[in-house]
């Protein structure tokens, strides 16, 4: 059981998770790395990021084994970095699903959402709680019990 | 649709989101007061978090109506406050679950889990994606499409 004080340490999964992607930015570019965004000028452009941040969290993501950073070179181009989702990486959809969805019932901007999670088939998914049984709860008869 | 640089301006729901909910320490503070925690004095002791930096926390989260402020004062005491999820707040369980459930999976801690989502009953719970006719969908199955 966590002690009074450990919540907040690095003996904390919640708290190591907060540092890879605990940043405002970080969940924006994890948006666009989950719309199949690789390049960094494409991150910037779509997201209006300045440069110094993205490189930042990117470099972040990378440490936290979230992304990968690859190498790639166009035609008459110097040699330019991707950063593609790890496998860990690409389950931090649930978790950006999450964000978006509550952002979009509780505080909607005034254009459409820009990205909506769907299945391959452009089925749309939302995010549930499910008991054991595979049953879908309300967030409300969902509590965070203390474990000790 | 949003527009190039749209996605990290106070256009988009996500941006809007994380103004309210996008540090480190909020989270912690959600997962807390999901919980049942609401004395300033028990957030400081569990989370071993700076007073001065659990204020502006809880001063962004009662502004974004995720949290109210109550007064109390118990005998021979002066009065103290308390804070209470509102409705939307509460439905932040979702994100926190989420990201609890992705640092268990991917970070843990030398420690247990310090909470852990359930019902009512004490049955367990997990995030997951949802389609629309109730099935549950693997994360790597879902894509976050661009609309258009």
């Amino acid at each position: 059981m966590a002690s009074e004080g450990d919540c907040g340490t690095a003996r904390c999964s919640l708290s190591k998770t907060l540092e890879v992607v605990g940043e405002r930015w970080t969940f924006l570019v994890l948006r666009e790395a989950l719309a199949d965004t690789t390049r960094f000028q494409d991150f910037r452009a779509t997201l209006g990021i300045a440069s110094d941040v993205l490189t930042a969290r990117l470099a972040t993501l990378v440490e936290g084994g979230v992304m990968v950073r690859q190498s790639y070179r166009e035609p008459g181009q110097r040699t330019r970095q991707s950063y593609h989702l790890t496998e860990s990486g690409r389950q931090l959809s649930l978790i950006v699903g999450a964000l978006q969805q509550w952002g979009d019932e509780h505080l909607p901007g005034p254009t459409a959402p820009s990205v909506t999670p769907c299945t391959a088939a452009g089925r749309p998914v939302s995010v549930r709680f499910i008991d054991d049984r595979g049953e879908v709860l309300p967030e409300d008869e969902v509590r965070l019990a203390r474990m000790s």
